[in-house]
C-alpha cells in the first residue's frame, strides 16, 4: 500500500474522525480533515462520546486545553475505541510544560491502547522519562536523536510514536521511517502539530497498518505545507494555503513527492 | 419587503445577535455576524445568559459541541428570549448523531418556543421522527423529498423550517419556499451550515415574517458563497472570501440575484 | 527605549505569553502572538494554571466567554503572577454588558495586581463608574473624552489603562500618550480588541516600563492593521493579511512608522 493509494481510499469511503481536542484549534482541524476528504465530528460531553465513537473510524484525543470532565471523556471515549477495534491517536500536547499534562498523558497512555503518539521532541521525551525543557507547548530543546526517540517510545509505550520536528521520525520500536516532507512556515501557525495529528487519524482509518499510515500522513500533510508555502506571504496566508493545499493533494502527487525513507 | 430592503434595515439597525453555539464555530460566525453589518455577542454563562438575551435582538442556540451546563444556559437562555418576544433559531447539528443530541435537541424544541429550526435533511428528518443516517454531523442520506420534509416539521414543529442542502427548502407548514442560491465549496468548510443559522439569525431581527426572514437569509449566505467561490483556490481561500463577500453584498445586488421561489 | 527596541528583544526571547481567554478568539490570539515572535499557551484548568504562570513572562486574561470555573482559574493565576512579579494585562471584554462580566472584572482588579488594563470606552468607563453602553462587547457611546477616561481608569485603578478606539489613549495616571496607528478595517473582524490585549502582553514581557510597553504594543498591533488593510478585499482577507503583518513588521519600520504621542 502507497500514502497515495491510502489517500485514495480515505477520500473514497470518507471515514468518520471523532476528535476529543482542544479549544484553540477545533476549527483548524476540523477544517484540515475535511480538506483532506474526511468527515471530522467533535464532542466532548460524556454523555455521548462512547456512542460518538461508535459512529467513528477513528478516535483523536488531544490534551491542548485540559480539564477533569474532558480527561472523563477521553478516557471513556478511548476506552470505547479499544472495545470497537478502531484506532487511537493521541496528541500529549504540552507533556511535560505542568505536571498536570505529563500526568494526564501518561494516564491517558496507561487507560488506553493507544495506536499512534503524535508530538514534537519534548513531549514524546517527556512520556518515556528523559529530560526535556517543554516551554508552554513549544520543544525548546531535545536531548540525543529524535530517531532514537521515536524508537525507545515506540518499544517503552508499545504504539507507534511520531516524533516531529524539521524532520519527522515514525517507528513501531522494529522499523523506524523518516518522513523529509514540511516546511519552515508550519511553525509559525498555532495548531500545525495537532492538525498533523488529526491527518494521522485520518490516514488510520484508511491504512491497517499504523505505522505506515503514520508516517503517509506527515508525508501528506507536509507536503501540503510544501505547497502553500509556496505562494505565501507570512503566517496567515501560508495558513489559509494550506487548507487548499491539503484539499488538492493528488494521491499521485502524494506517491511521486513523499520523501518517507 | 424584500430581500435586500431586509439587509439595508440589518445594517442600519446592527442590531445585537445572541450566539450560544459551538466551540468548532465560535469565531466563524461572529465573523459572519460582523461581516454582514449585526453585533455578536456570544455568552453561555447561566449568571449572565438572561441578562445578555435582555440586550438582543436574536438569540441563536446551536448544539455543536454540547454538555449538561451549555443545554442548562441554551434553556434559560431561550425561555428569556420568549419572554421578551425576540426571535430564537436552533441549530440541532448532530441530531440523529447520539441520542444525547437528538434528546437534547428535542427537549429543546419542547421547552422553548423556537421560531426558526435550521438543519440538514439528516437532522430535521431526525426530529420529525423520520428514520435518517447522520454521520457524525454530516447528513448522509435523506429519505424523501426535502421540500417536504420542510413542510411536515414547520407543521408538527409548529416553526419556520429551514432544510438546507444543495437547494434549500423554507417552510412555515402552509408557504414552502426554496433557496436555490449557493456553491458546493460551502460544503468543504466546517462550520458554514452554523454560519448559515447565526445569519437566520440577523435576517430574522430585522424582518418581522419568520418565513421570509429564513428564505433571504439562506439567499443572502448562498450569494455570498457564490461571490465568494468565483476566485478560491479551494477550501481556504474560499473560507476568507465568504466574510469578503458577505461584507461586500449590497441590497441591490441581494434582490436582483436572490433565487428564492 | 524604542517600540522597535522592544519588538527586537521580544523577537530574540521568545517569552511565553500565558493565556487564559475566551473562545472565540483563542485560535485569533495564539496566531497573533506568534505572528509577532512571543510563544503563546493556553491553560485554563485549575490543576495546572500556577505552574504554567511560573513558566510564562506575562499573563494575560481576558472575560469574553466567561464562566466560574473560569474565573477561578484566572484569580488564580493572576495571584501566581503577581507572587512572582510578571505583568498582567486584563481585557474586561463586555463589562458594562451584564452585571456577572462588570462584578467580574471589578473582582479579578480588587483581587489582582493588573498592570495593564485594555479594554473600549465603554468597558473601561463601567470599571471607573461612569454610565456607558455597551452593547454586548461593542462599546456604543462614550461620554466624554478618552483620553481623561484613560488618565482617570489609571489613578482610580492603579494600573496603566489603555482605551481603544479609532485612537488608542494610554495612561499611567501621571503621562497620557495616544496612539494613532490602526485601520478601520480592524472594526470589521472579531477578537481583534482581544489581539491587541495578547499583543500587550507580548510587549510588557519585553519592555519594564508598562506605560511604553502598553502604548507600543498598539502601535505595532495598529501598524499592522494598517498594512494588512493596504491589499484587503474586505473583512476576510484582512483578518488574514494581519498575520503576515505581524510577521513582517520590523523593528526599523516600527519605530519610523509609530504614531505614539
Amino acid at each position: 500500500m502507497s500514502a497515495g493509494s491510502t489517500l485514495a481510499r480515505l477520500r473514497e469511503q470518507k471515514p468518520l474522525i471523532h476528535q476529543i481536542t482542544n479549544y484553540v484549534v477545533m476549527n483548524e482541524t476540523a477544517n484540515a480533515t475535511l480538506a483532506l476528504g474526511a468527515l471530522p465530528v467533535m464532542a466532548h460531553a460524556h454523555e455521548e462520546v462512547e456512542e460518538m465513537v461508535g459512529l467513528a473510524r477513528a478516535l483523536v484525543i488531544n490534551i491542548g486545553t485540559l480539564s477533569p470532565p474532558w480527561v472523563d471523556a477521553m478516557l471513556a471515549a478511548g476506552k470505547a475505541a479499544n472495545a470497537r477495534g478502531i484506532p487511537v491517536v493521541l496528541d500529549p500536547v504540552g507533556a511535560g510544560a505542568t505536571s498536570y499534562r505529563t500526568e494526564t498523558a501518561k494516564r491517558l497512555l496507561d487507560e488506553i491502547d493507544v495506536t499512534a503518539l503524535r508530538g514534537n521532541a519534548g513531549e514524546i521525551a517527556t512520556l518515556v522519562g528523559v529530560q526535556a525543557e517543554v516551554r508552554g507547548v513549544e520543544s525548546m530543546s531535545t536531548a540525543g536523536d529524535p530517531a532514537e526517540l521515536a524508537r525507545e517510545a515506540a518499544r517503552t509505550l508499545e504504539l507507534v510514536a511520531s516524533v516531529t520536528g524539521p524532520v519527522d521520525h515514525v517507528s513501531d520500536g522494529v522499523r523506524t521511517l523518516s518522513v523529509s516532507n514540511g516546511h519552515a512556515l508550519l511553525a509559525t501557525v498555532t495548531g500545525t502539530g495537532c492538525m498533523s495529528s488529526a491527518v494521522t487519524g485520518c490516514f488510520l482509518a484508511a491504512n491497517p497498518s499504523p505505522l505506515e499510515a503514520a508516517a503517509e500522513a506527515l508525508a501528506a500533510f507536509g507536503l501540503a505545507g510544501e505547497d502553500a508555502a509556496a505562494g505565501a506571504k507570512g503566517p496567515g496566508t501560508f495558513h489559509v494555503a494550506l487548507y487548499d493545499a491539503l484539499y488538492a493533494l493528488t494521491p499521485e502527487s502524494l506517491d511521486e513527492r513523499a520523501r518517507i525513507a
